[in-house]
C-alpha cells in the first residue's frame, strides 16, 4: 500500500485540467496532464493486483463508437469501463437511425443523457476522423452548457487520422516502467520506422502519435521511411517543436539501418503514404471504386519494393549493444507466420513477444485513467476513497 | 430532499396495479397508473441530479428486442436498465436461432429465466407489432404461473403499430413540467398534425399515441392531416371516447392552418397513410418486392402534393400569442438541414431545438419508471429505501 | 437456509480441482468435480429464489465467442455472468480484426487482461471446435504463467463438435431433482435416440455428451439410431468404458422401439451422421459449395427414409409403465408445429412441455457454477460469505 500512497502523493503535486475535458490529441495536453494519466493508470493497475475494486461509478453508460474494426482497443475500452462500474453501450450504425440525415449535434446529445464517457475510433479518412471527434465534443459541450446534459461526458480518441493517444500512452507507460522513470527516457534513441507489410491503407496515427509524444520527453526520436511514405505534415512540425522544447532530438531519415543504428528502442510498423491516404479519402468520398481498386493495386506493387524493410536479426544487431527493445502496437505482420514477408521476422518477434504483450496490457488502465480523470475533479481523492472503502473485486474466500 | 418526499407522498395516494404488469398501450392503464409512471420518473430524475444511485437490482437482465432500427429509444432503454442495476441483453435475430420455426411461447421463456424486463420495438407491420408483444406477454405470464419463471418480467412497448407509450409519456411529462401540473393541461389546445417529409412508411404510433393520451387530460386535441392520411380507426374511436370522459375535445381536420389556429402546442410530424401501411404489410407478407417498389414511388409522389404542410414561421404566427410550444419526437426532417423540404423550417426548429432535446431527456426516466413499477409492488417504499441507503452514483471526492 | 447449509456441507466433502481450470469435456472431470458443479448450481438457484444476490465479482469481463448461432446458451451465459457480477463482452468476428491472420495465441491474451471467464461455442466443424477451445486454453495458460495475465480465466465449452457439457449437466441436474439423488439414477434406463427432422447438419454433441455422461452414474444407457447415423467413434469407446467402471450398461441399437422398451427416460433428438459431418467439414474447408449442395440434398433425402423415428404416443406406450420422462435440449422439431414431420408429435411434446422448460432452466445455474468453480479456490466459503453478506438481488420494499 505504501507504493500506492506514493503514487497518490505524486498525483497531488501535478497541475492539470482534465476534469470535464476530452482526450483527443496528446499535444493538446500538458506534460503534467500526461503524467497524471500515467500515474492514475499505475494506481489502478496496483488496485487490481491487490484485488481492490476500482469502481467509482455505481452505474452509468460508457458509449463506444467504432467506425472501423477493432479488437484490442474494443476490449480495452470495455475492460476499463466495466472496471470503473460503467455499462458499455456500443453505437452500431447498422441498428441505429444515425445514418439517415440526423445531425451529429443532435445524436450526440440524444445518446448522452446517462453517458459518462464516449470513446470513438475513426481513422480511415484523412481529415475526417479528428474532425468528427471535435464535432461530437462541441455538441456535448453545448448540450452540457444548455442544461440538456446533467453531466459532461469526456470524449476519448480511440484512434483518429491524426493520433492514437490510448496506444502511445500505453507505450510510454511501458517505457516508464522499463527504464524506471520518465526522466530516464531523456537521450534514449527510439527508431520509429516504416516496415513492409503486404497490406494497404494502414492508418498513420501510430507513427504520428509516437513522434509527437516521445519528443516531449527529451528522447532522440528518429523517424525513417522509404521516400514517399510521408506522414501528415502537421505532425512532423509538432514533433520538431517538441524536440526543441524538451531538448530532445528529432530526425527524419530514409534508411531503416540508419535509424536502427545505436537505437535503444525500435518500433517498426507499416503505414500507408500520406499522399495515398489523401487520394484514397477523395476517391472514397466520390465512391469511385474503380479508381480505388487501381490505387490499391498500385500501392501494393510500390510496397513490394521495400520488402527489405523488415525488422530481422541482422538489423537488430545494429542497435545499442545489439539489444534494443522491440515495440509494436500489435497485431504485427510476422514473416512466415501471418504472411510470407512482413514487418518483423519470426525470430525477432518471438524473442520479444511477451514484452509486446505486456506493452499492450497497459491500454485498459490508460483508458480507465482517462475516464476517471475526465469524470472526477480530484482523482487523488477518488483513489484515497477507494482504498478506504476497500471493496474486493473478487469476494474473498 | 423535501421536493422528493413530496413526490413520494403523491405516489402513495395513487391506486395502481402496475406490479407484474406490462406496459403496451396507455389506454389499458388507469389515470392513476399513468400519474404514477410520471411521478416515479420525476423522482428518479431528482435522484440522478443529486448524485444518488437509483439502483434497485443488484443484478438481472433487461432484454431488448428491436425489430426496427432505433437510436434514442435504444439508448434510453440501456440508460434506464443500467441505472437500475440491470445488464442489457439484446436479441439480435442474426445471431440467434429464433428465426427457425421455434414458437414465440418457447423462446420467450427460454431467454427469461433471469430477465427482469423485456422491451420490444416492432412498428413496421400493421396488426403485427402489438400482437407480437401480446404473444410474448402471454407466454411470460404462462411461464410464471407454471413455475418456469421465478419472477414475472414486465413487457414494455418501445413502439408498436398502435402506440408508443415511452415517447408519449415523455411528451406528457414535458408538458406537465412546462405547465406546472397535469391539471393545467385542461383546455390547452394541442395540434397533432401531419407534416411533409420526403420519406415513406413512417409509423403511425406517435400521432395515435398522442391523440389517445392527451385526450385523457381534458386537452383540446386537434388532429390534422391531408385527405387520405388516416390513422388506425380504432385509435380515433379511443380518442373520441377519452375526450368525452375527460371533458376535453377531439377534432379531426384536413387543414394544418386550422389546427394551428390558437394552438398552445403544435406537434407536426410525418406519417404514412393507414391504407398504404395496410397495403404495404400485405405486400411484405407476400414478398412482392416489385409491387412494393411501385407503392413506394406512388406514395412519395402523393406526398409531394403536400409540401406546404411544413411547420414554418408563418404558420407558427397562427398559434396562441404567436408563441405555441413546438414539440417533436425527433429526429425531425428539417428543411435545408436534413432535406430540401421537410416537416419543419430551420428557423422554427432552431428556436425550439433545446426544448425538443429536453422533451427527449425524459425518456430514460419514463422507461426506468415503467421497469420499477412493474418489478416492485411498492415503488414509494423502494424510493424511501434508496434515499435512506444514500449510495452515490459517482463516488464522492 | 438449512437446505442451503446442507448443500454447502456436501460441497466441502468433495475432492475437486476446478480452480483455474477449464470445462471442455465432462470426461476430463472427476465424479467429485461433476458433483460439485451440480451442488454449487443448486446453491445458486436457492439464493436466487430467496432474493439473495449471488454476486461474487464486483467487476470483470465474461467473454463469449459464438461461432454459431445460439439463443438459449447465449442468454444462459449472459444470465450467469451478470448474476455473478461480470459484464458480458461478445467477440463478434464482423467487428473485430481477428479474422486477419492474427494468431489465436495472441488474440486470446489481448482480450483477456480483465477477463474472468471465456465461453466458446464452436460445433460446426468436426475436429475443429474442441481443438480451437484447447488452443485458446493453452494460450491463456501460457499468458498466465508468463505474467501477461493477472488472473487465469477459465474456458467453458458452450458446445463443441465433441461435447456439450453445459447442456448435459443441466440434464443431469434435472434428473437428480426428478429422482431425488444421483444415486437413484443407478439402473434407470435412458434411451438416447436419433429422431427424424427435415434438417441437415445438426451437431452430434448432445447425444455424445449424454452417452459419455450418463454412463458414469450407473445408468442403463441405450443409444439408438438408423444404420449409418454413427457418432464420433471416440465417444462410443468412452461411454463403453464408463459403463463398465460405474457398473452401468451401454448398448447401441438400430431400433427406436427397442430403445424405448421399458425406458425410464427418453431423449429422442436428430443429428447428422458422423460420415456426413466429416465429408461436410472437408468440403467446407475446400469451399466446394457445389458438392456441399449435393451432399445436403442427398442427406435430406436419406433422412426421409426414417420419418417413422418420431417420438409419438404409440412409442411412448412402450416405455416403463407407459410413463417415461421425455427430455430434449430444445428447440425440438415438433410435428405439425414447427414442421410437417419432426422429432416428436405435438401431443407428446405438449404433455411434457413444461418439464422440458424446467430442464432448460438449469443451464444458467450450471454455467454460473462453472464460472464460480473456476474463479474461486473454495466455492463453499464463497457461498458462506454470500449468505453472511445477505445483499438482496432486488431491493426489499
Amino acid at each position: 500500500m505504501k507504493e500506492l500512497k506514493k503514487i497518490i502523493e505524486q498525483i497531488k503535486k501535478l497541475n492539470s485540467l482534465l476534469f470535464q475535458k476530452d482526450f483527443l490529441l496528446t499535444w493538446e495536453r500538458s506534460i503534467d496532464e500526461l503524467k497524471k494519466v500515467l500515474l492514475v493508470a499505475e494506481a489502478l493497475r496496483y488496485l487490481r493486483e491487490k484485488n481492490i475494486s476500482m469502481r467509482c461509478f455505481d452505474s452509468g453508460l460508457a458509449i463506444s463508437h467504432f467506425k472501423d474494426k477493432s479488437t484490442r482497443t474494443r476490449f480495452a475500452f470495455a475492460s476499463a469501463a466495466s472496471s470503473l462500474g460503467l455499462a458499455l453501450q456500443d453505437i452500431d450504425e447498422s441498428t441505429t437511425q444515425i445514418a439517415h440525415s440526423e445531425t451529429v449535434r443532435e445524436t450526440s446529445n440524444m445518446i448522452s443523457f446517462f453517458a459518462e464517457v464516449i470513446g470513438i475510433r475513426d481513422d480511415i479518412y484523412l481529415n475526417l476522423g479528428h474532425n468528427y471527434m471535435k464535432e461530437v465534443s462541441e455538441a456535448i459541450e453545448d448540450g452540457f452548457r444548455e442544461g440538456v446534459l446533467l453531466r459532461r461526458p469526456g470524449v476519448i480518441n480511440l484512434q483518429s487520422d491524426l493520433d492514437h493517444p490510448t496506444q502511445t500512452l500505453s507505450d510510454l507507460l511501458y517505457l516508464k516502467k522499463y527504464y524506471g522513470t520518465l526522466e530516464n527516457l531523456r537521450g534514449k534513441k527510439i527508431a520509429v520506422t516504416w516496415a513492409y507489410s503486404p497490406s494497404y491503407g494502414k492508418p498513420l496515427s501510430v507513427p504520428q502519435g509516437l513522434i509527437t509524444l516521445m519528443t516531449r520527453f527529451g528522447m532522440n526520436v528518429t523517424l525513417a521511411y522509404p521516400k514517399g511514405y510521408n506522414l501528415v505534415p502537421e505532425t512532423i512540425k509538432i514533433a520538431e517543436k517538441n524536440a526543441i522544447k524538451s531538448e530532445g532530438k528529432f530526425y527524419v531519415e530514409n534508411s531503416i539501418e540508419h535509424a536502427f543504428k545505436d537505437a535503444d528502442i525500435v518500433y517498426p510498423k507499416s503505414w500507408a503514404p500520406y499522399n495515398v491516404m489523401r487520394k484514397r479519402t477523395e476517391l472514397l468520398k466520390n465512391r469511385d471504386f474503380k479508381e480505388l481498386e487501381i490505387l490499391e493495386q498500385r500501392c501494393l506493387k510500390e510496397n513490394m519494393k521495400y520488402k527489405d524493410w523488415e525488422c530481422d536479426e541482422e538489423k537488430m544487431r545494429l542497435t545499442k549493444n545489439n539489444n534494443a527493445l522491440y515495440m509494436h502496437c500489435l497485431p504485427a505482420d510476422i514473416s512466415n507466420v501471418s504472411c510470407e514477408n512482413g514487418e518483423v521476422s519470426k525470430r525477432v518477434f518471438e524473442k520479444h513477444r511477451i514484452s509486446t504483450y505486456l506493452e499492450a496490457e497497459n491500454k485498459p488502465y490508460i483508458i480507465a485513467s482517462m475516464i476517471l480523470n475526465s469524470a472526477f475533479k480530484d482523482p487523488a481523492r477518488v483513489l484515497e476513497k477507494i482504498i478506504k472503502r476497500d471493496t474486493k473485486q473478487l469476494i474473498e474466500s
